[in-house]
């Protein structure tokens, strides 16, 4: 991971890959053109399965990250009291608002 | 709007749509299963503009809403220190991290 101000590591949970944003100080928008190193799980044939996105971060790095993984079977977001909660979905299982207990 | 808890409303600008949520008590997650009567960009032939959404709401009402406006020409997240951050566009003239001043 090349970006100084926004790590983003990957996990490989059975049905899902935990998307874990660890933030390095203050972030600002124009970072996210200089975002690199994103889990390709597109390439890497892990797009039938889910995303769970997890950390403390703006809305707006959320959005872009929601975004980006829009081909996954489905994205989630995590929330610490709730769990994993659905808000697209490709895949007949679950829906938008649907949550997915995940251990983090 | 029949959402009791979740209130959306919409304002056209000249390049954009401005999507206002307001929460009117606590949410949850189940809420987004009966969230109708979002306004209706693409069957309006708005698709073509932009899309702001803001106020305070979890992430994840805005994971659901950005990915349900992502046939619109761009996507922005409000941000009240910053502006409107974009998140994603299929517009030339933006990129996801580019700020626009809009005025809330």
């Amino acid at each position: 991971m090349d970006n100084k101000a926004i790590k983003i590591t990957s996990t490989q949970e059975e049905t899902y890959t935990l998307i874990s944003i660890e933030l390095d100080g203050v972030i600002e928008p124009s970072d996210l053109k200089s975002l690199t190193g994103l889990p390709d799980i597109v390439s890497e044939s892990r797009a039938h399965l889910g995303i769970v996105l997890s950390g403390r971060a703006p809305i707006w790095l959320y959005g872009y990250l929601i975004h980006h993984y829009h081909p996954c079977a489905w994205v989630a977001v995590y929330d610490p009291r709730l769990g994993a909660v659905i808000v697209q979905s490709h895949d007949k299982k679950y829906t938008a608002g649907d949550i997915i207990p995940v251990s983090i």
